[in-house]
């Protein structure tokens, strides 16, 4: 048995994990923003306790523990280095549990830890190489070449959320202009269909729907989009293009067997994963019919991915 | 002893390559483009007997031959894809040199074969995980990890030049607007100088040298920036702040622990280098005091990175 950890910005999910990848037992502890690092990870290491209580089992049945941290982790000494969500910098998060419960424990950024579990049990289990973007409210990414996770030398690689891809209208968090997430993300989607309608005057469905609810979502857009509003097309087919231009970018960098895409987008219909597909088709560098790229699929597990993934990275070590 | 071919546009360089990476031998034979393949593979195969001969070797001396292709190719089924300047289209160069010398044969793209010389021997050699950009007339890539050739699935990875960061005046070759190399090569120095005097009458003493000369080099261009010409010292710090994008993704797709330039441009004074590393600081994702990205440095090998890096490669296999 393993133990995986997907430590998010609200809550944090453990889930007990045998050697075939499936979730025995899982619990869910809030993350209340104003306790401090170590109180988080005291009650991360009592829901752990119970749940292996819980299970019949102990301690020494279980072979590692693994989290997944939405931030960048430093995989080597095994510290979260930092996760903006949590307002945590520098967490001796690996030390602290291996001191707990004197078994092995591995940490690694949260978007590597999906593409990992969907490396192992899911959309692309049958390509060496592969590449998993997580389409929110941002972008994560996470990079598996020859089963392998690649983080790069400091922690700080398979961000590609972060790739520069063009120019837009509002900066990125991170404080540039153009990253691939402001651009094709659920927010890009809504932030651009609000300035359309805000800053530029355009009639739309969508004002009607914000009004009524007092927000926007990505679903929304794409809903309005298939009854034929004009800026919601416009919008979607924006999306497209801007997912494309960074997919295509992955290509000519990486070349992966399989594209995999999860988040709230991925749960937008075949047919949006149908336009993506056909204007990468045009945005490649060799002709497609020349080369066979990588296919582009929906990721399969869902949000166990985060809790499997980590699970199963001593299986990296 | 190995033998390297740096297969080029216009010339094709062989070397002979002992144990320590030097070439010991070498020879130079023209590319006729009206010669077609088979006529160019024959002349690359007398060009490598002579090379043996004069050296009092036997073919049976030579444990492998190794191809560095400006293009893309196949690698484990070992023919060129397409090598777009000698118009070759699936030319099976491996098979052909296989036959005739029956001894193992190897083939890749020409600036992933300089980035494995660079590890192997020069700039990189330090790092396992390092990229090699050769920035000239037009920006070609080379990705090494765990000193590993990262390829991609079917070989139409690195292609780094090819990323798309941003929106430019003109398309590039590829087909699509915004690739790297038109915003931060020699290339697109130069467009964009006799494009802000052509089309915006921009007034420089880059026009009394292309008057001149009847043309502008890159080189002109960092010079006059020296010398205080406004265009000039808007072009290069143009340039720099492309560059600095573009070695910002691959920081944050890649982290590797140095990125290597060569090429022309990487024959700039290091004030401009000093440029590019300022702006780049200011585009990490993660805060460069926080973390120490990879170091950006020249390439040490120049036109020999080629030879030494085919020769090498089945070290590869």
């Amino acid at each position: 048995m393993y133990i995986g950890v997907d430590l998010g910005g609200t809550k944090i999910k453990i889930g007990m994990v045998n050697e075939q990848g499936q979730i025995v037992r899982s619990g869910i502890i809030d993350t209340d923003p104003s306790h401090n690092d170590k109180i988080i990870m005291r009650d991360m290491t009592v829901e752990i306790e119970r749940l292996i209580k819980e299970e019949g089992l102990q301690i020494k049945d279980i072979k590692a523990i693994g989290i997944g941290v939405p931030g960048i982790v430093d995989y080597e000494k095994g510290s979260i280095i930092y996760c903006t969500n949590l307002s945590w910098y520098n967490v001796e998060a690996v030390t602290y549990l291996k001191e707990h419960f004197n078994i092995p424990v591995y940490i690694e950024n949260d978007a590597t830890v999906a593409a990992y579990a969907e490396s192992l049990f899911g959309s692309t289990k049958e390509a060496r190489d592969s590449v998993f973007l997580t389409i929110g409210t941002g972008i994560g990414g996470g990079i598996i070449i020859d089963k392998q996770i690649i983080r790069g030398a400091h922690g700080a690689g398979s961000e590609i959320g972060h790739m520069v891809i063009g120019e837009n209208f509002y900066d990125c968090n991170c404080g540039r202009n153009g990253c691939f997430e402001t651009l094709a993300s659920a927010t890009a989607m809504i932030k651009y269909a609000m300035h359309k309608m805000k800053d530029h005057g355009a009639a739309s469905s969508l004002q009607d729907i914000y009004r009524k609810n007092g927000q926007l979502e990505a679903k929304d857009i794409f809903d309005q989009a298939l009854l034929g509003d004009a800026l919601a097309l416009e919008t979607v087919h924006r999306t497209a293009r801007y997912m494309a231009v960074g997919i295509a970018n992955v290509y000519n960098i990486l070349d992966p067997e399989i594209i995999a895409i999860g988040g709230g987008v991925s749960k937008a219909g075949d047919w949006f994963f149908d336009l993506v597909r056909e204007k990468v088709k045009g945005m490649t560098l060799v002709d497609s019919d020349t080369i066979d790229y990588g296919k582009i699929v929906r990721a399969e597990l869902g949000n166990e991915a985060g809790i499997v993934g980590a699970a199963f990275l001593s299986k990296q070590a």
